[in-house]
């Protein structure tokens, strides 16, 4: 048995309250370690050098070194000891907080068990209903749609459907989103998330001179109220992209910083070394290494409070949650304060942070809701596109990036192929439809929020940024019948994924990756299959991608497959 | 190279933040694993793609299965992005958030690469300074000695030094411990520990009727004044034990609640199941199984205002520091909140947990500042006293725990060989007195706050409560002239371990347990043999313990030997 593999952790991904009185455990140990039995040994903490019960643990997932066991625990007195017993060729091991042994002192558990002292309701996430069902549409404003022909308008500077650079300003506005609404909705979008809208002079909008005023290029704030009650009479959420980590250097506050230097009030809501912000210089940090974009000090509680009542305004204007970009830079204490004057007032709303990276540390209940996921859209691309892996290779990092949260965090992650930050996904594919909407088929059905780049449904083509931000092809040229019918097929997938608490199960099997969704009510199945000629799949013969979900036809050569189990 | 057991997380005690452009790096590799080298290759994750810095990792410690390696990674803009390069016979190995590979993109490394995205001052851990050369006497109120000899005594059931059962008062009281100040002081102590002082009817009053009137068995709110402003004319701070977890049944909310059931206002403070608690139907809970201790429900925000406001007349009142009865069974929020309103006006006051099992998830620096050691105190229990493991098991022992916490929070443990809660630690070594002060000597000598329990300087005898809950004995009964004087001068071993930012080194060697604490300036060690028999010990012929930490002799058959080398 490999002592080296075997891991569990209490409060983590690897023990949380899944409700008042049930605890979610999870055990890793080696993939290569056959067990005769894997069982947990647990009671409430008080009467567990007593007597305990006994429950055994399924195997969830495997990530290609470890595999994952689980279990879910109940008791009325929710104050949980456990210890985990492993049977391996007929050797009993033990492992608890003191690591792997062959005997255990019960007697002495009182030092060693594992504990979840108690399941405190006020820590219990609560994920609002909306996000279990969300389908997102992510809108790049200034390319998406024109509705206002009435506008000043001389800042526009290429036609619609014109080439695109990264100063281009093509017309786009919120009331062009208006009036798509009911195309939106009829794809099965039921969520937008808008790139900035607020005044600033890039076609971008991530760097903010007024946090409050609606750039005149995309309207005014009459037409964002009327955009999102629109919305609402559609059934469909907005979430706002809160750029809260820098802002535009024409900002007032930091010209005031840059005019009077430290003796501006708001030289400390910048960081700044030296008594004068400079450029030149570059005293002062910003994003990245753009200098025009000055970075907030938000260590400084009046910068939280300015900014966390702009969040607060956003809500009141009718956005249903916020996505914070670069959100990973910005202090955890901005992050805590943020949810919790959020969530006092708007307990559905969404924070949603813009994380590349290992994200569980802001996922612990205490910050964010969710992260966008970057991880998920990264094995896609390898899997779908430019440098392919293998079937197993995706399921295993598939398996360890699910493992890696608990599954509230994991129901709220935005599982996206491509942004405003990165080519277009068809791109990766080198312009295969087919692998487009496999893919598409795959964010739909993992655990999360499916959120689609505007344009994908003609599809849009384009490399990095500025060129996956073409203006939206309102002649859908390029689009075909079987391509348009089959991406609102997929879309409409997640009305079957979306059962509360369905678990995903991931594996891979002669090449094809096959996605499960399932509760004890029934199971969804996706097969993928981007091997390039037909393996043999063995699902009961034919098995079949359609509307109805029981029959229909295989979408394309093997490539992907549905199929839906109603026990 | 074993790949089950590489293991690196960013934001945790595997990275960390050490100062405001410092971050502390660790990497955990198998133990039996040899490398020819490792290394961190870092740079500001703008410019981690383009170019990178690289640094020796240097091995900090080893637990029997794992070693760790550790680097302090410095840079002006501290956005760090790393990966780890370890080099074994000769074949070259990556480390990143992908996981172990042979090659490594650093073109697509920002998918890739660890991140620990900015440091924010506002997340930097503050440990106050007085916590650095703390050294805590607890003291148990009812035994420690008694002052006030007017008082009304009817309810001392016990002679001073008789028998103690589970219902004994013996008339310890606060003008006792004033008396005792400069006694205390002369030891080497410099702050106090005091179980509950306010009003309640056992002897240990962890049942509070009243949290904010001091139980008239120990004196009154005005005699608590002066022990803490007679504490501090002496230089010696003091924590009260804070309650929260649970109040006496006889608390007027809960018997409000008991009395109106659900009509009445307090209903909700408590957990009940059904509209009347009930002790014979056991429907709230409680602490433990104990009905006369009902718990509160800290889920409810009036609670929290409540007990959070009682916290911050403690230190009003002027304790320096808050001890949390049954920490882990309250709320996080409830310690988010505290934390917040706390620190807010008191930045220095200690907030120490009482948590038995692994507490990394309150000690992130939004929480709690340190918790009651229980898992030290086991190790040493199990080293010096009755189920003796070997010194590497030992050794190995310390280093997991050290490891599985940032510094900072290692810093502040309060570590302990026994307390009110435990037989004594004189008891665990069969009434060994060189084996209690190597004991003693091991938890000065560890990073954290040494605790020593009252009487240890005796040492009293006993086992478990109520036996170890003795009256101190003032005519010193027992106590050696050496015994008291190497007492005192293992205390004054702080001083030498106190400096600033001073590492652990914790080896095993021919039997002989090796702490050393380090700094660029100097080093001190303590070897420890409780084999029974002296080892040879390689340290430069014969070492030693002594007061001016240069010349002594040796305190006894090769038990313990400390020794200071100054650079």
């Amino acid at each position: 048995m490999n002592k080296y593999a075997i891991f569990h952790k209490p409060e983590s991904n690897y023990a949380y309250a899944a409700a008042a009185d049930t605890l979610s455990v999870v055990l890793r140990v080696a993939q290569n370690d056959v067990f005769d039995s894997v069982e947990i040994l647990y009671n409430n903490k008080y009467d567990f050098t007593e007597t305990r019960k006994t429950l055994p643990m399924q195997k969830c997932a495997s990530d290609g070194s470890f595999s994952y066991y689980r279990a879910d625990l109940t008791l009325p007195d929710a104050r949980f000891a456990y210890i985990f017993r492993l049977v391996q060729n007929g050797k009993v091991f033990y492992y608890s907080e003191d690591g792997l042994s062959e005997e255990y002192r019960f007697d002495l558990a009182y030092y060693t068990f594992f504990q979840f002292p108690f399941i405190n309701s006020a820590d219990l996430p609560k994920n609002a209903d909306w996000i279990q069902n969300a389908v997102f549409y992510q809108i790049f404003i200034d390319r998406f749609a024109r509705g206002d022909f009435e506008k000043e308008s001389s800042y526009i500077n290429t036609e619609w459907n014109g080439s695109i650079d990264r100063y281009s300003f093509a017309g786009g506005d919120l009331e062009g989103i208006s009036n798509k609404l009911p195309y939106l909705k009829s794809l099965g979008f039921n969520a937008l998330y808008l790139t900035p809208v607020f005044l600033s002079d890039s076609n971008h909008k991530y760097n903010v001179k007024n946090y409050l005023k609606v750039d005149p290029q995309f309207g005014d704030n009459d037409k964002l109220l009327k955009l999102l009650s629109d919305a609402h009479k559609e059934d469909i959420k907005a979430i706002v992209d809160c750029v809260f980590n820098h802002c535009d250097r024409n900002h007032e506050f930091f010209k005031d910083a840059e005019e009077k230097g430290k003796n501006s009030k708001y030289h400390n809501w910048f960081l700044i070394d030296g008594d004068f912000p400079s450029a030149e210089k570059g005293n002062y940090a910003c994003f990245a290494h753009c200098r025009y974009m000055p970075k907030w000090n938000t260590n400084n509680p009046e910068v939280r409070r300015y900014l966390i009542d702009i969040a607060l305004e956003y809500l009141r204007m009718g956005f249903d949650g916020l996505r914070l970009d670069v959100a990973d830079e910005i202090s955890h204490e901005m992050w805590r304060q943020l949810r919790r004057e959020i969530k006092a007032e708007y307990p559905d709303a969404l924070i949603l942070g813009e994380i590349w990276h290992e994200s569980e540390q802001w996922l612990k209940g205490d910050q964010l809701d969710g992260v966008m996921n970057y991880k998920l859209q990264k094995i896609l691309v390898d899997y779908f596109g430019q440098f392919p892996v293998k079937a197993q290779a995706a399921a295993n990092r598939m398996n360890a990036l699910l493992m890696a949260n608990t599954e509230q965090a994991n129901a709220n992650f935005l599982n996206f192929l491509d942004s405003h930050d990165t080519p277009r996904f068809f791109r990766f594919t080198g312009g295969n439809k087919e692998k487009l909407l496999c893919a598409l088929c795959a964010i739909v059905m993992f655990p999360g929020m499916p959120c689609v780049f505007y344009g994908t449904e003609i599809p849009l083509d384009g490399a990095g940024d500025p060129d996956c931000r073409r203006t939206f092809d309102w002649s859908f040229g390029g689009q075909t019948e079987s391509y348009a019918r089959n991406f609102k097929a997929v879309i409409g997938l997640k009305n079957l994924c979306a059962f509360k608490g369905a678990r995903a199960e991931i594996t891979a099997c002669n090449g094809i990756l096959k996605i499960t969704r399932k509760t004890a009510g029934g199971s969804v199945s996706a097969y993928f299959n981007t091997g390039g000629r037909t393996k043999k799949i063995d699902i009961d013969g034919k098995v079949l991608f359609s509307l109805n979900y029981r029959n229909g036809k295989i979408l394309n050569d093997g490539t992907v497959v549905v199929k839906n189990i109603k026990n």
